[in-house]
């Protein structure tokens, strides 16, 4: 319950989310890192306040006492403070555990993939900022998910807001307390273009519809370093799972069905005896970087070997019969249109 | 201990490696599946023998009794079964975990992927088995790891040996044993083209130098399906650690650096309040697809830049400067050899 098996279709459309996120991470210069699905007990005692019960633990089989990651950000700060790096831009994709109550039908498990980018560093104000920002916008720009609002809250923002209204200073932090009760009530009329914000006190953080969680974490790396030295970072963390929900929802109403295999070319034959000339034929194609199948029958009926393209989605079939071998030709067949060329 | 981070260098020949494991997956057109890390504690028990006391068990925190999968073959098996299906070919390239002493020289770890491609269903025989052995070497020659010798063993093929020998075949089952034994003394003895085998009461079953497991599991599905009705399956499980292993060992050697990124040009600017013009085009080549970084400074001296360039393999740098913005251009310079262009 809360995890769940990705079927083949599911898991082709994840594969597309993925390396759509992935492909932007890329795009700005990140490098891949991999920390491990389990990490110590006590490196994530203390980092998520009420979501440390949501921690799921492992038995105490001898060893040390470990548990299952939470996010993908205190792992990464546990890895600059350990191999003392102060510079890095660095992205991660892969699955977290949370012991939640899963909500699946709004795309909540307790197993789920986070795709964060982070950069770690001191470098000149708002500069790496802005480039998180950006990257939320080409990737929920490239998903095509329609239109979207990206909230920035940042108090010194919304104070530039308050000045310009002519709010004295002293009310600065009331006058905020207010508006922010006033979000939860009805965005809707601060109109779409509006900065919004989330709470008076978090400074310099970004909110996005759809994503999962970004903004700073100046102090973390600190808690890690013997020293507590600081290494200041900035990341978004995209929650890639309700996209999936989205996407999986929008392709079962199209009644669309997605290839889950990228076969180009089946390789088949119209009579009898004919198997080692399939596997040779099917074999120079493979050699040849070409994506190919045939079926696993000794004999198969012609009619079966098209059956299977169509049900499955391969444009071409690649036909060797007594004749074909007899000349030292292929006759290559296109599914849809039944058009065939000797070659 | 026994788990590790992967730096960016790490991260990046990993990469390579899976994706090259992948492309011959799909290739055979193979489809994706993905399942939970965490499986039932009862799926686990007693399919692995000896192995049991390896799987790492979550600690009781209410709900199910947990634990992390140990390889990927018994969840497939209790995928098809769950989901009554008779006829599937699919890979599956993801991590697993086990209990084990670590010999992190042989490139043994407690978290380590595996990578699978199987075969589930009624077929003609040995057809389904050829493809798993042509898969093998289709992935160890696209490595260029060197000469291989693959080993199939099957009871079928040697009693076949035994037979053109004159051995009468009252005696095949101890001439095995004795045959098996010497295997453990001296293959070479055997010359390189002999198959050889491993164990007497193993039939059908496919070995291969780095190759994790493979072979048949004919009876596995039916555990897990309350009528007991079985699938078929072969298939092959690359051990990608040990690969791994070899693969750093000798880049390490080789003193040649893997880059980490893939970003193709970085945008720079040779005097300073220049910023809003490099974030404007990099922004445009970002919009275009194109993988371009910048430095995090407001004012970085050109040297700087360029030096960034070298360090990190970056081919090409964007230069806007005052003049190039008078003139509606752009100059590129290709970082090795100097050379510029305006355009």
């Amino acid at each position: 319950q809360g995890t769940r098996d990705h079927a083949p279709a599911q898991a082709a459309l994840r594969e597309r989310l993925l390396s759509a996120v992935v492909s932007c991470f890329k795009r700005h210069g990140a490098a891949a890192i991999d920390t491990p699905v389990l990490e110590l007990r006590e490196t994530l005692v203390g980092k998520y306040g009420e979501g440390a019960k949501l921690i799921y633990e492992l038995k105490d089989q001898g060893g040390e006492l470990l548990a299952l990651r939470y996010d993908l950000t205190v792992p990464f700060a546990r890895y600059l403070a350990m191999n003392k790096i102060t510079k890095m831009k660095r992205y991660h994709v892969a699955k977290v555990y949370r012991r939640d109550n899963p909500a699946t039908t709004r795309g909540r498990y307790r197993e789920f993939y986070q795709c964060d980018f982070d950069i770690a560093g001191q470098f000149d104000p708002m500069i790496p900022d802005a480039e998180c920002l950006k990257i939320v916008h080409e990737i929920l720009s490239d998903l095509q998910l329609g239109d979207f609002v990206i909230k920035v809250n940042d108090r010194r923002i919304l104070n530039g807001v308050l000045a310009v209204c002519g709010v004295p200073e002293s009310q600065f932090i009331p006058a905020c307390c207010t508006m922010d009760k006033l979000d939860k009530v009805s965005t809707g009329l601060m109109g779409r273009h509006f900065w919004s914000w989330d709470g008076c006190l978090r400074l310099g953080s970004v909110v996005a519809v759809l994503v999962e969680k970004s903004g700073r974490y100046d102090g973390l790396v600190g808690m890690f370093d013997a020293k507590g030295r600081k290494v200041p970072c900035v990341g978004v963390s995209i929650g890639i799972e309700r996209i999936f929900s989205i996407l999986e929802q929008r392709l079962e109403a199209s009644g669309q069905k997605l290839r889950t295999t990228e076969t180009q070319v089946l390789v088949a034959t119209p009579q009898k005896h004919l198997l080692a000339a399939r596997m040779k034929l099917i074999s120079e194609l493979w050699d040849a970087g070409i994506k190919a199948e045939m079926m696993y029958k000794k004999d198969p009926k012609l009619l079966k070997q098209l059956q299977y393209c169509e049900d499955t989605g391969i444009p071409l079939a690649a036909i060797v019969g007594e004749q074909e071998l007899a000349d030292g030709v292929v006759k290559l067949r296109d599914v849809a249109t039944r058009k065939e060329v000797r070659m």
